[in-house]
């Protein structure tokens, strides 16, 4: 029986886009439950972009994370212990371990999985957070109707695949936007976009002029910055806008400047703030729908998986990077 | 009998904010009506913002102002000669003669006013298109509930005074930002405004946490930049914005940055162009409604008059310099 648990700390907060310098490999002793916690062990970690924000000190749940403390981070594990009521060894559940191989839980936050076919990993991704944004972002905020123009930026990862496919579910015309030919690729024959274009090879303004004939409806936002730009030139009237994500901007000492805003006053556009949490309550819908969809063949989603809890730092600055190609995360492997 | 014709041309596209230098008087001989037309006498011209836009060749009602040709202009006129059924002389009008001071019209885009107590002006600035643009943006954008806190920009103006004042009889508690210390006593003291902010003298971030310390529920951008930048630190959750001007922009050669949108995000707030012509469905409701304040004293306005249409180029300059103080007007007395 394994005693020592490897655990990933925050070693610094970083300067700009993080390097696995700023991460620090530790390792403790495995914690015993005492009465009403559980003992469980971590076989999957979800890297998210959100987290290079609680990197910099920003409270998420009211809690603030320090150098010298475990990373934070979604989880799927399997309990090993249990001094708690209704968690058995062998149960799988989705919580927030953290970047550690083992940990303790009083079953608050968490999460019991059914027992099915699809894979444990994707209630960390299109089953999951992620998947719940892509899906209760474009179906509340974005509305697509049928025969509109949707864009979608961050295209192939799991809130964009997510708000595209629904979209195009939902009878509109999907226009990706991704950084590689091959995610283009894929967002094209595989979650079965109009169209995507790789903003490092073309230039964007033109290419969304050509791809959106009929102007943008919606605009899932995934990036910020100069995208926003280039997709106001091409706003239908009453066009909706879901802000999402920033990720350009998380590794940012200082906020940048926005998008000059005066197309959006032309196109009566909306723009709308979201923040996953105000849906929860679609959340089983989001599972029942999505797995419905997968098991038909109607939605794919692609992962990008290191194996290893000792990967994690690197796979994280990938994925900071825009590097990762699919859902990112991180296989632990029972030592 | 006059036969002299006095127009304003404009000269040359500005560059940067306009100087008089960019118009030129100019003299041709008072039209004669065809039958079917009118002839009418300018009593009033309104300046606002938005003729900067036009005079860089922005289309306005899909016609483009050119250099040599004479500026554009809402006024109001009294009818001289007629040979078109319905006008008679001595009837008062609404209409675009621009800047002169006659012009020929076939009734196309005029409205007839009503004979009545209020000043004619007064249906160029708040029982007109301003009026209208703060009346219906304020309604069906903001929807100011009773106690919440409405921030309304360049707040003394015929948009924000009316936006404000609005709210202010929803129920609402109104701040307003102006540029002086004048505009922001008569923004307290005869609109009604809980406070006003003097952006000129107050570091406004500071002001704003200070005057609003429930957050601002609703905001009308008159100004657009670094205003809407000290906002965003300030929004409740769920805050509507009204984007209606950009009056610093307006004479800008290139569009500036916008503000950083990652408080929009976390607000979940909304943001929404607004262009006063989609609401011109509620234009006898708000004429209706604002003279029935007006008479009962619960709506003030304030008028900043030029005398004699040579001296609207140097008004115009100083409007968009900010420097008027309230509605900005010219006065064509008869010659």
């Amino acid at each position: 029986m394994r005693t020592a648990n490897r655990r990933v700390l925050l070693a610094r907060v970083p300067t700009g886009l993080p390097t696995p310098a700023d991460f620090k490999l530790d390792t403790a002793p495995i914690p015993e439950p005492l009465e009403g916690e559980f003992l469980c062990r971590t076989l999957w970690l979800s890297l998210d972009p959100y987290y290079r924000n609680v990197m910099k000190g920003h409270p998420l749940y009211g809690e603030v994370l320090r150098p010298g403390e475990v990373m934070i981070g979604e989880t799927v594990a399997q309990v090993v212990v249990s001094r708690l009521a209704g968690y058995a060894p062998g149960d799988y559940i989705v919580g927030r371990n953290g970047w550690q191989e083992f940990a303790l839980s009083k079953g608050e936050g968490v999460c019991k999985l059914p027992q099915e076919d699809l894979p444990l990993s994707a209630w960390l991704g299109v089953l999951g957070m992620p998947g719940l944004t892509g899906y209760a972002g474009m179906l509340e905020l974005g509305g697509p109707e049928p025969g509109e123009t949707v864009v979608v930026s961050a295209a192939t990862g799991p809130v964009g695949s997510t708000a595209g496919q629904v979209a195009r579910l939902a009878g509109a015309r999907v226009i990706g936007i991704a950084g590689s030919a091959e995610k283009c690729d894929y967002a094209v024959h595989e979650l079965g976009y109009a169209a995507c274009i790789n903003y490092r090879a073309q230039d964007l303004r033109d290419a969304l002029e050509k791809a959106c004939p009929d102007r943008i409806h919606v605009y899932f936002d995934n990036v910020g910055g100069e995208t926003l730009n280039a997709v106001f030139t091409r706003l239908a009237r009453g066009a909706r806008i879901i802000l999402c994500g920033m990720i350009g901007a998380y590794s940012m000492e200082t906020p940048p400047a926005g998008p000059w805003l005066g197309p959006v006053v032309a196109a009566r556009a909306h723009l709308q703030g979201l923040v996953v949490y105000d849906h929860l309550h679609r959340q089983s819908e989001q599972v029942r729908a999505v797995s419905a969809w997968i098991r038909a063949g109607h939605f794919k989603w692609k992962e990008d998986v290191s194996v290893g809890l000792e990967r994690a730092p690197e796979a994280f600055c990938r994925l900071m990077r825009g590097e990762n190609f699919g859902k990112a995360l991180v296989r632990i492997d029972p030592g």
